[in-house]
């Protein structure tokens, strides 16, 4: 029973681990695709978000599964309900990634970001591009050091998203509604996903340090 | 042991109700200080949205406690799962209705929506508190009937959250870039807000109709 139940558990690991490389290749191809108007990767990326969320789904349906055939409890019950919020959060890093590689396609030929912020969105895109890979290896080590590691980098994120907003407030910015627009919802969706990523990082944290209460 | 659950599943129900209720005061705080610029009315949704957090993580560890004593299968398993999935919602929205406070807080006393969008957002804003207050009920009675209803009713906030853009977008926006960042936000606020509305209200509906592959 015990060796049918690690098989399972293990299971469930590798898909969300699967789902994760599809969130890291959503938002490569999106981040992309919106820093150099490239309507070919954002339609990669949107179409890669869409079956992200019925891979999700269907890993809630093997937890529940799970749950029921082997009634779990302690540890093993709070790893396959953190498998839930994690597939929860990996389906919405993907949803945000495709809302960023949308915007790219909606404003293609033209770009959906001014010179004045490229290079702050071409960071923000990479750093959400290498949390989410990280979130990957985290998903398959599960290292309570490198999930802390990884939760630290997101200030960085949250900097950049503060500093768009700089940017747009500022008496320089004199970009049409359009940009001011797009702008503001990328951003947010860039800050989302690594909110995500947070989320995630201290799941497994938590999950391997076995310090509850603090998360939930 | 059956009447332990049950009884179980009935606090599970109240807390769920309660935190709906909660997550009910804070859009229509946060609403109307949005559209009336009331900063006293602001500080409160803000208030309340952050004790709603941590009573969705207590209902969480709740729901964790009963999984692990009691075991259940079938539909009561996935009623605890559905709860679960329920209490984060509801923890989004009161959330997401704390954001739209806060931009009434971070502008006043002057007025984070300009005329032109005056009457968009005041029907956005009753709309979601309307839908709130629905859910509220929805998790009373548990009726599917009610439940596809209030789902039928998202469509409005999607055309209101369009009509935003295409105001914002259109040549009569003479609006400072500041206001363009707050509507663009606030309307993906309230979208977002009625999208976790027709989220609860599907797996209810599903809940009760036992139809569960159609969303999970």
């Amino acid at each position: 029973m015990r060796e049918i139940f690690q098989s399972q558990l293990q299971e469930v690991q590798a898909r969300l681990v699967e789902i994760a490389s599809d969130s890291a290749r959503v938002i490569e191809k999106a981040s992309k695709a919106f820093t150099t108007s490239d309507a070919t990767l954002a339609d990669e990326a949107i179409a890669i978000a869409d079956a992200t969320g019925n891979k999700a789904l269907a890993l809630d349906e093997l937890v529940i599964k799970i749950l029921a055939k082997q009634s779990p409890v302690a540890r093993d019950l709070r790893v396959l309900v953190s498998a839930l919020r994690i597939s929860a959060s990996l389906e919405r890093m993907g949803a945000l990634a495709g809302h960023i590689a949308a915007i790219a396609r909606y404003r293609f030929p033209g770009s959906a970001v001014p010179a004045s912020l490229a290079g702050t969105f071409a960071e923000m895109g990479q750093l959400d591009v290498k949390l989410a890979k990280q979130v990957v290896e985290l998903l398959k080590n599960t290292d309570a050091d490198f999930a802390r590691e990884i939760q630290a980098q997101d200030a960085r994120v949250d900097e950049l998203h503060r500093h768009v907003f700089d940017v747009v407030l500022g008496d320089d910015w004199k970009e049409n509604a359009m940009f001011t627009v797009d702008v503001t919802l990328a951003s947010r969706y860039h800050e989302r996903f690594a909110d995500h990523v947070v989320d995630i990082s201290s799941k497994v944290s938590y999950l391997t340090t076995g310090e509850w209460a603090e998360t939930e």
